[in-house]
């Protein structure tokens, strides 16, 4: 059972991310002493089979057009005409046949009430309706999307159509003003977000509430997508579920095809669980590590109560103008200081720092821009330099915060064979490691903690809602409310 | 709660399936007098990322390359030695890293001994070994695959690869042979289409008991998902849960993502859910209907046992060497009897044949061979013709049965608005049409009852088993077992 329901979608925010384009390419625009004329032009998400047969793969928006458009089928365009700010839906003319086997063909005025644009035409009038619409002089000016996204190394790709050799087009202007339209999240973004981590966080109590050794890993994904699809009504997930359990906690981006979550774990395994719903395109990305058997050890303390320090002193130094270089390194400092008071490591902490040990323990980036996508967009504009460093070169972005962004904050602390064994050797960091306690965590895995983050005025709100203390995880699991009954003075019972 | 566990996966499957093909390619060869040098090859699918982020969609296999190596890694190849029969897999050379993000590098061996292939080398070696390995004279010949899929009407991708020019290729023999190898299944292919039909009837069973009016139709999808996954193991579906009510399941593929399953349903509402979970690549495709409040309404009996009869009678008409087009049609003849019955239509039934009148109710096939793809291979391989008849055209395949085929038995009954209309208003078809009784079902929607059926030697076994009969159904929705428990002399009580 839950105590939420998707609550509705409202298509002003499409409309809001419009308006802030708009604003954004004329200020950029005038700013050069470019003209106000032309059509920002964006190409919607095909639908596609899997290889050659006929088994339609599940459509998801491509993601730029879902900030500006909102629209959930597939085949469209989507224009924006800088002058006049006003929107137009291209929408594919479907085959008579379509109403028999996919549903009842709507008409134009369906679409322009259902995304708020100004105008829909059909996709085969593109050509005719830029130039019935242009208002500048020469050909129409197509301004397309064409980037390069600094997390998967891909590019973007332009719109095209046939006819568009007859339009001029740009390639560079409207790529960074949308992308960084997309990293300032508005209030609207921020509900839809919000009711992401409120589903997400729920199905992963549900998940810890219904734990049991004997299970398989990819039971907990079932659980986890089963609760936030029929309560949350969240049919995507933000990106494939990591259930990792043992060491398959060590593997970072565990859960794909080919380390499929079909672990059985058994009285004592640890869990690390990552996932995170998608509601109406936008993400929630959220890291639960436990116990399965609903007890902390006191290695597992040891370890989990250092990742969870550097999560909460990251969320408590969290505020604009903080660089995000500097919130890695805290994070780093803090796990290295654990891990020597836990007598893991030993000798002076700075010196780690200058070595980069906090790398061996933590290969990732401490957090990263969530959105419309998991990894979102934003993270390197232009003047801003991705850091070489081991571990800092993980990093997503390397921005100062601003009011607005929503990032996650996801520490980590991994006992990964590949580099502890190497850094155990390496000349310079053998001798910050007190071997036999090493020894002692060679198969333990990693624990992660990861929380979905919005920066505030003078500030930041912590999104996720899960129980973190090792107590609070211990009591839900063993059946207790959460959030917990609270007495009428405020203190927990 | 479930009875299932998922089987072992019998590797055994694919050698077979390999030794199957290399069997048939050496006949085809051997009679039209070509030597037996050469390999077939087939590149694996690639994983993909979400247009152009870091999103990485979930991989599933390619199904040719499924059929043959089982494997569930992507980016692989795969090659048999039509000669020696040996096979061999190519794996892709993975960077050091990937041990941090993405899981432990696996030796050679590992995959040798895992898909139970003779050799396994890295891709990057492939014009090396192809040409090692080579006994005949001359370049060495590859045969590639190459063909039309009837029902998407794609060609699937030959493999390729740097310095495949070095090699004759061969573009035509492959695709027919192994399209056809796959329409026969094995008693190892049998058990595993069984599996996913024993966990998906199950799965349809718990949705029908769970169900209630005032539910998203989403929410039976999700309640199908997780069953199968939760207790059977199926992370993959075998395509799109349609999860259809009231007028809704008059679409015929209701569900994708502009149709998603997103109507509330209210006491009175019939269902047609069609759902069918993956097992090891093998396919389930089920179909279930009834009445969302637990009892069938007489109109509601009426269509659905029109559809049960034509079902069932199918059923017992197939055997080896019965054509499918018949059966079609005698499912066509049986559901607009039962319409005449019902006072819906008027008239002679064969004059309604001879019209197509069944096409206005039943515009698809009555059913497809499945497999690993849902819509299977080899339902038009030469010689067979596709019907150009309304409704006939649809069937995905015309051929006679053979033993060893799986395939559904999917008759449907619809009142689909674009097609009833305008055979009410044609002057050929208008007097078959009780305009009263017509009024009275125009927002009905449409019943499927969808089974999968393995052909035998002298009739076929339905591996699908859900409540069927009416009462069945109402005494599962009502709590009641399924299977009914019997009494000792084989009488259900
Ligand atoms: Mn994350
Ligand atoms: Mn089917």
């Amino acid at each position: 059972m839950s105590s939420l329901s998707p609550p509705p979608i409202p298509m002003e925010l499409h409309a809001g991310n419009r308006q802030k384009l708009v604003d954004s390419i004329r200020r950029d625009l005038s700013s050069s002493n470019r003209s106000l004329d032309g059509f920002v032009l964006l190409q919607g998400g095909e639908e596609k089979n899997r290889y050659c047969t006929d088994h339609a793969e599940l459509f998801r928006q491509e993601s730029y057009f879902a900030y500006l458009f909102g629209v959930r089928e597939p085949d469209f365009y989507g224009a924006i005409d800088i002058g006049s700010g006003k929107s137009i839906l291209f929408i594919p003319r479907l085959p008579a046949d379509y109403a028999v086997w996919l549903g009842e063909i709507k008409p134009l005025l369906h679409f322009k009430e259902t995304y708020m644009v100004d105008m829909v035409f059909y996709v085969d009038e593109i050509v005719q309706v830029f130039n019935e619409q242009f208002k500048g002089s020469g050909k129409p000016l197509l301004y397309l999307l064409h980037g390069l996204n600094t997390d998967s190394s891909n590019f973007s790709k332009p719109a095209s159509f046939e006819g568009i050799e007859k339009f001029e087009t740009d390639l560079t202007t409207l790529h960074p003003i949308l992308a960084e339209c997309r990293v300032i999240k508005s209030s609207l973004e921020l509900q839809l977000i919000q009711f992401a981590n409120d589903i997400s966080s729920e199905a992963h109590i549900e998940v810890m509430r219904r734990v049991t050794p004997g299970m398989k890993e990819y039971q907990m994904e079932s659980m986890f997508l089963h609760h936030s699809y029929m309560y949350g009504g969240c049919r995507h997930c933000s990106y494939t579920c990591i259930c990792a359990t043992g060491d398959n906690s060590a593997v970072l981006h565990y859960g794909h095809a080919a380390a499929p979550n079909d672990r059985t774990f058994e009285d004592g395994d640890f869990a690390l669980l990552d996932m995170g719903a998608e509601y109406h395109f936008y993400a929630s990305d959220i890291t639960c590590s436990f116990p399965v058997n609903g007890k902390f050890t006191s290695d597992q303390s040891l370890i989990y109560n250092a990742v969870l320090d550097a999560h909460n002193s990251v969320i408590s130094a969290m505020k604009p103008g903080v660089n995000w270089v500097d919130m890695h390194k805290l994070a780093e400092r803090i796990i290295l200081e654990s891990l020597k008071k836990g007598s893991i490591l030993t000798g002076d902490v700075d010196d780690m720092m200058v070595q980069r040990l906090g790398a061996v323990f933590m290969p990732h980036g401490l957090g990263h821009f969530m959105g419309i996508d998991t990894h979102d967009t934003g993270g390197y504009p232009k003047g801003v330099e991705r850091p070489k460093e081991p571990g800092l070169k993980s990093l997503r972005t390397a921005r100062d915060l601003l009011e607005g962004m929503v990032i996650t904050v996801e520490p980590g602390c991994y006992f990964i064979k590949a580099l502890l064994l190497p850094a155990i050797e390496n000349a310079a960091t053998s001798k910050f490691f007190n071997r036999e306690t090493v020894e002692r965590f060679r198969n333990f895995g990693g624990v992660r903690i990861e929380s979905d983050l919005v920066v505030t005025a003078d500030g930041c709100k912590n999104m996720t809602n899960v129980p973190r203390e090792t107590w609070e995880i211990e009591a839900v699991m063993a059946g207790g409310p959460w959030p917990p009954v609270t007495t009428k003075n405020n203190s927990t019972k």
